[in-house]
């Protein structure tokens, strides 16, 4: 305001956008009733010791978000968003103010609770991590193989599904973030894969870039019965299910003895209250068969991230792992990217560009 | 017929009635269109080389039975029941005649494949096992706590639900067979016990006799839900699942963080065929709170047989363990006896005595 030299008054502000929560959504995919978009100036100089303000550019579109949404504090998952705030999720952002000794002006970041906006300003704490990617790594890898899909289909394939060589492995919504990796992890390992998926075109995505043995679109062959017992002749002995439900019910009939079915998450029962869900019926088999289903959450694996990230960056610069991003553009289309999750419409990880970042 | 001495010509034959299946029985509690009494008559000397003849004592009526009398060859359990043929259960009985160097007259034997009958003449084999019962073990005890049901609540609670002290443990069908010997087992561990049943008395009997330290009636309670959160206030860290459908659902609405769920059977269940069974629609909360569901069946573990039984019977004999059986009494009563285990009327471990077993 007033001119002159003094160092103290330059204060920059930048106007961002963020998603928050306007109301809770209890059943049903979440649309504008319940995130909208506003636009907050953020002061980025002049911030508080310890903080880094940062211009978020990749923002990671996972099924937990909409769990958060529901309204219940069911103690499942996190807890619940709180309204009129930003809602959060997993991103890469770079620095560009810090008073942190630990992330200088320029560090790209990874971090598990930005805002979904453009910038932030945020206290630097132990889960903000500095990182530099290495050869024939990019960017959006950090939020899709070394990100939260690639984790959880590493720790839903390696250790609760544990097939072995020749192993039956099953997975659903196997051309999503979680199941693209764990399809290509089991396969690394030895085992005949087949996945479940939305359309034809992902399909054969499965089977031509993923290196499945066999796929179907459940939308088109929807006896899923009769799907697995034509694409799995010889049983199921482990299973990633994404998605719950009339699924899990088709598997619970093929299984094998002693077979094991990870639950990393059920897409197909976020946007119902749980009443309203179709139940499984026929659990009773997993008494014959000896069955164990087990739930995780990523959060309880965080020690064996580093092995994890270690093995995957391996297959990713001999280029035994391969990843596909479905890229939204703009904080504004953080609403359809969340949908396309729901509609089995998105192709891969869903990640929405924020900033491009191949300038910085 | 001929009197006189030659030996070789005395033929002894008992008359022996026996139960058989007539018709498989795909849903309801199987009743006499099903299984039918017939009289058979057998030769009990000159009997072929490596058998026994055995006069049947006791037999134990156990759910899974019923498992093998749908009709469908769906994999599940062992096989099933062959029509015209007589059902086979476990239970003790004495030899009274035997061509086998492994077995003399009057030897008292358990085995798992009884035919439910008065006589029969059996091939030995490495799973008819004689017994000498020690100071303070009743033959029943072999049915009960040292026969399926223990062993089912010590595979249940020790190896699949695996409680601390101090852990919530919930268990259905709680003054059944293998309820009551999974509570005391826990309540042994130092756990906080609590079961369902189905009448006021049993629960009288759960709380004064086996040490459970809440117990309620199920068809008095019947919103599962709330009866959990007033006897299981602090959460379920292991539940003892034996019935299956809405108790499990409301279970899965109570789960602590990591609780193990050990599906031993359901007994709401076996009389439905699956697709008429009422679901369990909140899976979904087994991945937040991590729980692990597991199903077993008895032939895979035993290998543990020896070390259970050791740890039983000292249990026995230091009157650490109580045992209640509800006996029926002749072979006529198998049917009203396997009905008893699906309308909750039976009172503790369900056993037919088929003879007297005191005048040997």
């Amino acid at each position: 305001m007033a001119g002159g030299n003094k160092k103290e008054s330059t204060v920059t502000v930048v106007e961002s956008k963020e998603w928050y929560l306007s109301a809770y959504a209890p059943q049903g995919v979440p649309n504008t009733n319940h995130l909208k978009l506003r636009n907050v100036s953020l002061t980025i100089d002049a911030i508080p010791d310890g903080h880094v303000a940062v211009q978020i550019l990749l923002l990671s579109v996972d099924p937990y978000l909409r769990a958060r949404m529901t309204g219940s504090e069911d103690g499942l998952y996190t807890s619940q968003f709180k309204l009129n705030e930003a809602i959060r999720a997993f991103g890469i952002g770079r620095v560009i103010e810090s008073t942190d000794s630990k992330h200088a002006k320029g560090d790209i970041i990874v971090y598990p609770f930005f805002p979904v906006a453009e910038y932030c300003v945020i206290p630097s704490d132990p889960t903000l991590r500095k990182i530099n990617p290495a050869e024939g790594i990019e960017l959006p890898d950090y939020l899709s193989c070394l990100g939260i899909p690639g984790f959880a289909a590493w720790v839903g394939i390696k250790l609760i599904g544990e097939p072995k060589e020749g192993s039956n492995v099953f997975i659903s919504a196997a051309a999503g973030g979680v199941g693209m990796f764990a399809g290509q992890l089991a396969k690394l390992k030895g085992c005949r894969v087949v996945g479940s998926t939305g359309s034809d075109e992902k399909v054969k995505l499965l089977k031509d870039e993923f290196g499945y043995d066999e796929a179907f679109n459940y939308k088109r062959e929807t006896d899923f019965d009769s799907a697995i017992s034509k694409y799995i002749p010889n049983g199921i002995d482990v299973y990633l299910d994404n998605v719950g439900g009339k699924m899990l019910e088709a598997v619970l009939n093929h299984v094998n003895y002693r077979a094991r079915i990870a639950l990393c998450g059920m897409i197909s029962d976020y946007n119902e209250v749980w009443t309203e869900r179709e139940g499984v019926r026929n659990l009773l088999n997993m008494v014959g068969k000896e069955v164990r289903m087990e739930g995780f959450m990523l959060g309880s694996y965080l020690g064996h991230f580093e092995g994890f990230a270690k093995e995957m960056e391996e297959y990713l610069n001999k280029g035994m792992i391969k990843s596909k991003q479905h890229m939204y553009n703009g904080i504004e289309s953080f609403l359809e990217s969340l949908a396309s999750l729901f509609s089995s419409s998105n192709n891969g990880k869903v990640i929405v560009q924020v900033q491009s970042w191949t300038g910085a």
